[in-house]
């Protein structure tokens, strides 16, 4: 039975704490890492119902120092089911200190895969998006496949009918 | 004046403690992500004697799970220099608590921004590798730069020669 | 300018790792203190847009054992504004691992005041309740303030008519 | 066999990491509430020869800021036992970095119940009061579970005789 | 104005937590290296009124296993000032988890230096010892200050005239 | 069958955080400490491939303050086994931020024990010393040996032999 990307969707809003920042007092991208990870995770389970361990990180890009004392929160949602592994798609918003305002510090995409107790794969149920932008990441989920399959030498690039239109300017 | 990627090497061993574990007892992936940030850093200081912040985490995958108790090794050096960023390629051994034998349980790719004291990008020495793994790693940098513009909207798929090659079969 | 309740909410989702359980593998008390203080201060800081420091804590009661590997929401409020200071309100959730289902581990109230960058106390918007629940708890700040200064020795018994309208069964 | 509180006593003392403070550089409410327990809960335990689990937390007031680098003294003692549960008095004091002179910053009072390994809740020894400041924490636990209990629903305020007298006057 | 060991007594009672095993499920040994250099670095400074570093360990013998969930006391004492240099003698004692009874489960001797502000070290007042073990102590200490120096290269063991003896029988 | 140092040389390269730091902002030596220990852990269990734990440690001096921001690097070598005992030395570099030149910060000895699961010490294999640095320390770690075995009560100086020539001034 299929799930919405909004059952999986986990909040996680915390502080910038001195121990976790750089030679600039800007939050360290290992700690960020970490903490969308652990935010992906829930959403990972919450999907499944499994535990879930990290298979993948997809490309992830820091646009925008987040100073210690900022409030960051990430927020993760499944956006796409395969077989045994799920994508989840995480944006994380800083607010300023003072006027509260919110603005868009990264974003990234972690694959997890739903296991059993002794660590096997098992199966998770389909994901089916809702609104437009959950439509458009469902759809991108299967390019971003695709290409992890190619880089690390587990399908020919030419198989790879999604992402090579984006090249070839091709339209399947 | 360049240097080459073995002057940034930097090794980093450490266990894998009880707090650092999920529920099947193995490493959590965000904790090894954070770990490989800060060996990553590093490497990246070592080869521009500046501040680093991270820019970018390129494809990682976990092959393999870490148990507690573990001995984990990663080891980052700076595979490619551009104008104000350096590409930090990464590997992780993990070490068997009884034989002792290691295996290469991920590598992962990052990129860090070398700034002044204001923050402000700035240029970073050439790198010239030397043996026949470095020159691998730093002519497939170039690819993978390519494929982050591409995919950030920033650089048009027909634009990445390097890339598009992988699709089409032209070697440039 | 009043604000509600809702412009405050802070909902901060996380696991229980390993290592903040007591012998019997659940979540310690303290580290959920630490927890719901860090979500409250936010609550404040999100109603104020000042820097805001921990008066007290009121009463809290641990319902039900949190285990390891638990997801916990911890959601806080601003339930209620005084001239310088902001009771908070905190429901906790525990995420059952595998049916998902979720129920009430406790609920708590954190009193913060706002300070401005040399310490000193400083006023705070009112708040405007909308909901019945948020109604009923806006309600009952007043009366678990004049607990406070009664308990302090900084109000008389006497004075505080909202609570001795509990003891006495008169209605004010 | 009743003990007395002295063979509870728990004297914790450290200091004040940078990694504890807020953005004013004082320690953090969150953190102080943690400490507590910790040395709250070993009191319970010396008194209960038990597993101790935290049951609530009372009126806790932070009448005082602790700045990064401070020496602070949490001294923890079981004030009164009920059936299978403790009170647990706390005093916290502060001492100056350079005259080394000793301040109250706040006091605080948890609850715990004792459990056996299953969890079960499980009797322990009556306290004796010894010097007079024992008789007056011993006399006071009477009126704050009256209050908790009232507070949570589960006595009619009619019945806390000791807690009604302060309100109406009348001595019981 | 001379001192008494017992003005810088430091006692630290803390329990193990499972993040600080091995796995054996003891306290790391170097977790409690870096508790003892907290308590013993709080003492130098009672001692001193000064900030306190680290200048050397002496011989620490760790001749107890300290299991996961047990109580760990930490309680150091200044054994003997000199010039700018404090001599800490710490005793930690572990506390069974069922009967309460405790033993001791090592001692160490580290060796602070008071600095003032910009680093530079500075006098402190000497020590008076009271009971005959603080005066065994203050004894012992400047036998195993020769014999630190001896072991730097810094004097020559012929001048150590106290650790001399020890080996060649004459008594000074 | 004998092994060689370099099999259990073990490098620990990281960064000093802002919450590792005391009031003058340099690396809180019980920090470098408990790193040591990790360090020289992980070389006595690459030399012996059991569990290890530490048994004590040696003089350790800390000759320079490692200021905030700074790549420590710590090296642990098996210098020498007796019969279930490995002494560890432990070589910590400091890397200045801008000029990337290391200097010496201190060097440590600790001394591990071998166990199997139930925590019963065992045999580990015999060290080869290799270049003359590794057979000087060879060489010394019999004369420690002797030196803790004296200051502990459980060998008379007079059958020190080693040790003994220290101070009368004959060779044996």
């Amino acid at each position: 039975m299929p799930k919405t990307p909004s059952e999986s969707r986990t909040i996680m809003t915390d502080m910038v704490l001195p121990s976790e920042t750089n030679p600039l007092n800007n939050l360290f991208g290992g700690e960020l890492l970490a903490r969308m990870d652990r935010a992906a995770s829930i959403a990972a389970r919450r999907h499944s119902r499994r535990i879930t361990v990290t298979a993948s990180v997809n490309h992830v890009a820091f646009n925008q120092a987040v100073p210690v004392g900022s409030v960051v929160t990430v927020e993760a949602t499944v956006s796409r089911a395969f077989n045994t592994s799920m994508e989840v798609y995480i944006d994380v918003w800083v607010e300023d200190r003072f006027t509260g305002s919110r603005s868009k510090a990264n974003d990234a995409i972690y694959t997890f895969v739903a296991v059993d107790d002794t660590g096997k794969p098992t199966a998770v149920p389909p994901i089916e998006p809702e609104t437009s932008l959950e439509k458009d990441r469902f759809e991108g989920a299967l390019r971003r496949k695709q290409l992890s399959l190619v880089l690390a030498g587990k399908m020919k690039a030419n198989d790879a009918t999604e992402l090579k239109a984006l090249f070839t300017g091709e339209v399947n």
